[in-house]
C-alpha cells in the first residue's frame, strides 16, 4: 500500500485509528470479534508479537490465522506487525521473510539501534513499510532517545534525519509517542511528509486532541494506535472504536 | 546460573565458546546433532529467534523443542535466546514470560533503545540474565551506537554506564562485537567485571586472538559466539568447535 493509498483510506473514513490486537491470552476468536466490530472505524490493525509468543507455538499460529483472516475479510486495512525487531543483515533478512512473506503484513516496527543494515532487507520489498522507533511513549524513553548529541540534537532526531535518507515516504514511517505531545512538533518538523504511528492514547494517557493537532498533516500521514482502551473497554470494542473515530472527524476538512 | 557458576564452567572447560543454532531452514534433528557434537567444547548455546520465526509456528515449535532438549540432555550449558527485543513495560513482561517461563532460557538479548522500563520486567526473574546490545558487530553499528554525546561520549558508553546502575553483574551483560576489537577496550573499561557476549568471530571476520586478549578477565566473563563458522563448516561442527575451543586454551592460566 502506498502513502497515497493509505491517506485515501484515512480521508474517506475520516479516521486515523489503528486498533491493537493485544489480548492476553491470545485467541483467534476474540481477535475476529474485535476486528469485525472495529474495522468500519479503523484504517489499520496492529498485533504485537509479544502477546502471541507468550502463548508459544500455538500463539504464533494464532497470529498467522489472524493475519490471514484480516487479508481475506478486510483487504483494505493496513496491517502492522508490532515486532520492534533489529538484527544484523542476514538475520534481518529472516525477519523480513517472516513478516512480509510467511505472513502478509504491510509494515513491521523496527528498532534503529543497529543502524541501516538491520533495516535494509525490509526495504527491498516493494509496497512494504518499515516503521522505525524514534520517540516512544514509555516513561524511560528519555533514557537514551533524548541523549543529547553535538549541538544538543537528541538521538531521536538523529535517527529520523538519518533514516530519512534511507528510503522515501512510501517506505519508512516513524513511531512517536502521544505521551510527549510537545515533542511531536519536533518529530513532525524532522519528518514533515512522513507517516507517524502514534501510540500512547487511551491507557497510557496521551491526548487525542493534541496528537491530531500536532501530528496530522493536510494529507493525513497519521496512524493513531489504540489498544487497551478499545479491546478492554467496558462499552465494547465497537462503541469504543466508534467514539475514537468520531472524535477525529473534526480534524478533517 | 550466577556469574560465578558460569565462570566456573568456563574455567573448567577452558572455553568461552557459545554455539549459535541458526540453521536455515530450522530443524530440530539438525539442532540436536549440532548440540551433541559441540556441547563438550562449548559452555553456551544461542538460537536466534529470527530463523525460527521465518518457518512460522512450526519453526517456533522447533525452538521450544530445542530448548527442552538442551535443558534435559545438557543441563550445565547456559542458554541464550537471541531475540533483541525491546518494548514498553506491559509488553516487555509478555516477552519475559515467553523466554523465561514458557521456555527455560537463562538469558535473552535486548535492545536498549526504549530504556529501563523495557528491561525491568526481565530483571524480576531470579537467576536469569539480560544481555543488552551495546556495540554490535555489523557495519552500520556506527550509525547510532557511536553517536557522540556531550564530551564525545558515544551512545554505547552511555548505554553501559546507565545500565550498570540497573542491576549487578549477575543479571546484566553486554553485547560487544568482535569486529571492533579496538573498541572492546572501551567496553571492558566501562564494564570491568561484567560478562560480555561477543559475536563476529568466524563468518564476520573478527579476530579470536584480540577478543580473548581484550575481552577476557581473570575470572572469565566472556562468551564468544560462533554460528556460521561452526554449523556450516566443511569439517563438521564437532571438529570446528573443538578447534575454536583449542585456540582459546592458552588464554587460561
Amino acid at each position: 500500500m502506498t502513502r497515497q493509498e493509505l491517506n485515501r483510506e484515512i480521508n474517506r473514513k475520516r479516521s486515523c485509528l489503528c486498533v491493537g490486537l493485544d489480548t492476553a491470552p491470545v485467541s483467534f476468536e476474540v481477535n475476529k470479534r474485535i476486528i469485525d466490530q472495529t474495522a468500519p472505524y479503523a484504517v489499520a490493525f496492529k498485533p504485537n508479537t509479544a502477546f502471541y509468543e507468550a502463548a508459544g507455538w500455538e500463539g504464533w499460529r494464532c497470529l498467522e490465522q489472524t493475519v490471514n483472516y484480516l487479508r481475506t475479510a478486510w483487504p483494505d486495512h493496513f496491517l502492522i506487525a508490532d515486532a520492534k525487531r533489529g538484527d544484523i543483515g542476514n538475520t534481518a533478512r529472516e525477519y523480513a521473510r517472516t513478516f512480509f512473506e510467511r505472513m502478509d503484513f504491510d509494515a513491521v516496527t523496527l528498532s534503529p539501534y543497529m543502524g541501516y543494515d538491520s533495516v535494509a532487507p525490509f526495504l527491498e520489498y516493494k509496497n512494504k513499510w518499515v516503521i522505525l522507533l524514534a520517540l516512544t511513549s514509555n516513561p524511560s524513553a528519555t533514557d537514551f532517545q533524548l541523549f543529547p548529541g553535538t549541538g544538543d540534537k537528541p538521538l531521536f532526531r538523529q535517527v529520523i534525519d538519518t533514516a530519512n535518507t534511507w528510503a522515501d515516504n512510501n517506505r519508512i514511517m516513524y513511531v512517536a509517542g502521544a505521551t510527549r505531545p510537545e515533542m511531536l512538533c519536533s518529530v513532525r518538523e524532522a519528518a514533515p511528509d512522513r507517516f507517524l504511528l502514534i501510540p500512547g492514547i487511551g491507557a497510557q494517557g496521551g491526548s487525542l486532541e493534541k496528537v491530531m493537532q500536532y501530528g496530522k498533516t493536510a494529507d493525513g500521514d497519521l496512524l493513531l494506535h489504540v489498544s487497551r482502551a478499545i479491546v478492554q473497554s467496558e462499552q465494547g470494542p465497537a462503541e469504543a472504536a466508534r467514539l475514537f473515530a468520531e472524535s477525529m472527524v473534526r480534524f478533517f476538512s
